[in-house]
């Protein structure tokens, strides 16, 4: 078993920190990745400090990995040595339910095994993440990356970008859809591009004065300032979806109300307290709030594929491996712009 | 301006009695009904004893109207004297936003005109309902009634049959659609057997063992009884679409755990305490839960028209005008299989 350098967290306390992992040699079907760059996502800062509880450790973090492939399994078709590939949130699932036939392995009725912290269907022990120089799955959860595009900034794709793709596909977002945004950080700032691209009339909404030219550069055309009683008083019963991106607690209600009758508000972010919504809020115009979790292998490599025909990447800073702890804490003060992305070579 | 005898509350503690009303003339576009039968509903009880908070009083409720057209203005066109007809919930509205130009009345942006305690377009006050002899509306709001089914079971159509039609056919439930229904009154009955007619798979969700024998004459396939774990465990992850028609405060999580992913739960019933649901139980699974707000004209035309192709009428009770204060302390206990009707020749 190959040893691979990695940073890990020990403990919930403690800082990440060099460490070392075994990754299996490449079975038949497995493709082998030389991580190149892996974006920070706010749940690898989660799993870290065990925010959820459900964390083992040591625990290296990391699903948006861009690489090139360094080997292959004797039965793979479809990757060989020297493709750019990449791995998102899932490296398995059970292949045999609904879901999974159907592509939708986000939602495997058997539970589908996350990059790093799930648990490997072959018993071998933990998954291991991104933060490492390299990694391997079964090139059915592999995807192929473009080279159009510059790699590091494609891989906050991996989940920020199929995170809100996914959802914008499945309630139909393009032309002639009012979609607004809500939160400009490092999923909003995707939904923003995508949604654009999609045809929709994108408005960000945000509490914060100062993002609006940001978010016109990023692609939206309206932006509405939510504490103006007179800017939100012009898009009452306007939106026919809106994208929810935030993590902090908030009054799903007062978003509500933005939505034209027959519409959708979708949740991605995953604030502490629950929605608390009065029926009426939804009765009265039919209204809908639902969820989306990332997306189905299919579906990323779609994404992927969509984004490299329309030159859309993520907005990145690119930090070295020792400064993770660091990135961190300005992540959790929403300090970037809008997405942190490892340089794996400086591990 | 004809007077008119009516059953009216005067305050929200005195117990509904004779009163009489004028009512308009009928204006070119206007038909006259002298109402036959009149249904019960929850919110006429709502409204007489001003739950919400909006009851201007004296107050005639009922609108789940039915009777025999008495009178036409000149330029009406689609109804003559002696048709059968009704009236559900809605009288009027601007019939210039998008809303009602898509036959959405019930959603205008302008606010639409309740059969009674709403105020009229033309200034003339406020409408009243029908615990009456008679009322009259723009033929625009009424509706056809077949002569093949029993008058005084059609009533209820008009609101409960309405209110459970619209989201089965928005959602587009039918044959191999797992449905499941929560709550055996008034609206969910009428759900089981419209569920059961656009060729879905049914299944009552209920407290109640009791409600097993009812539920399958109704027309569902399956009954579970969601105090016992074993049957919950069942259908954990089963449906594709729940209709909740209960307005006793419940926890919706519960009913989200039952739906597959991608599934929909519809609320129409308006429990006191609003809905408290944690983001990760609609991400996980891509659930959505929504409202639903009775129907459009048009949409409540093609339910009269289905449930006269099916034969599907409501299970009803006829009371005479003066056992309405009785008839409302016993539905405050569900003692109502499933819909009281008022005979209105008892006024």
């Amino acid at each position: 078993m190959p040893s691979v350098k990695a940073y890990a967290a020990q403990s919930a306390t403690s800082p990440l920190d060099q460490w070392t992992i075994e990754r299996r040699d490449p079975k038949p079907h497995d493709v082998q990745i030389q991580i190149l760059y892996c974006g920070v996502c706010h749940s690898d800062l989660h799993f870290a400090r065990n925010d959820w509880g459900m964390t083992v450790y040591p625990i290296v973090p990391g699903h948006e990995i861009v690489g090139k492939v360094t080997a292959v399994g004797s039965h793979v078709k479809n990757f060989k040595v020297g493709d750019l590939a990449g791995i998102g949130c899932l490296v398995d699932s059970c292949r045999e339910c609904d879901n999974c036939k159907e592509g939708l392995e986000q939602y495997c009725n058997n539970g589908f095994v996350g990059t790093y912290g799930g648990m490997e269907k072959d018993g071998s022990g933990a998954t291991h993440g991104g933060y490492s120089k390299s990694i391997l799955a079964h090139e059915d959860f592999v995807l192929h990356i473009s080279d159009k595009l510059p790699l590091e900034a494609v891989a906050p794709l991996l989940c920020a970008g199929i995170t809100t793709y996914s959802p914008l596909r499945h309630w139909k977002v393009g032309k002639g859809t009012r979609v607004g945004i809500l939160g400009l950080g490092g999923l909003g700032h995707m939904a923003v591009k995508l949604a654009a691209a999609m045809g929709a009339e994108v408005t960000m909404l945000s509490h914060t004065a100062s993002k609006e030219a940001d978010a016109k550069r990023l692609g939206a055309q309206k932006f509405v300032l939510t504490s103006s009683e007179e800017q939100v008083k012009g898009v009452t019963g306007y939106f026919d979806f809106i994208l929810d991106t935030v993590s902090a607690d908030h009054d799903y209600n007062f978003y509500l109300s933005l939505l034209r009758s027959s519409g959708t508000m979708v949740c991605v972010g995953v604030p502490s307290a629950p929605a608390v919504v009065p029926a009426m809020n939804l009765i009265f115009g039919r209204k809908s709030i639902a969820g989306s979790l990332i997306g189905g292998i299919p579906e990323t490599q779609e994404m992927l594929d969509f984004c490299a025909e329309h030159g859309i990447v993520s907005d990145v800073e690119i930090i070295a491996m020792r400064d993770i702890n660091e990135a961190y804490e300005r992540m959790l003060k929403s300090d970037v712009k809008y997405r942190f992305v490892i340089d794996m070579s400086t591990l």
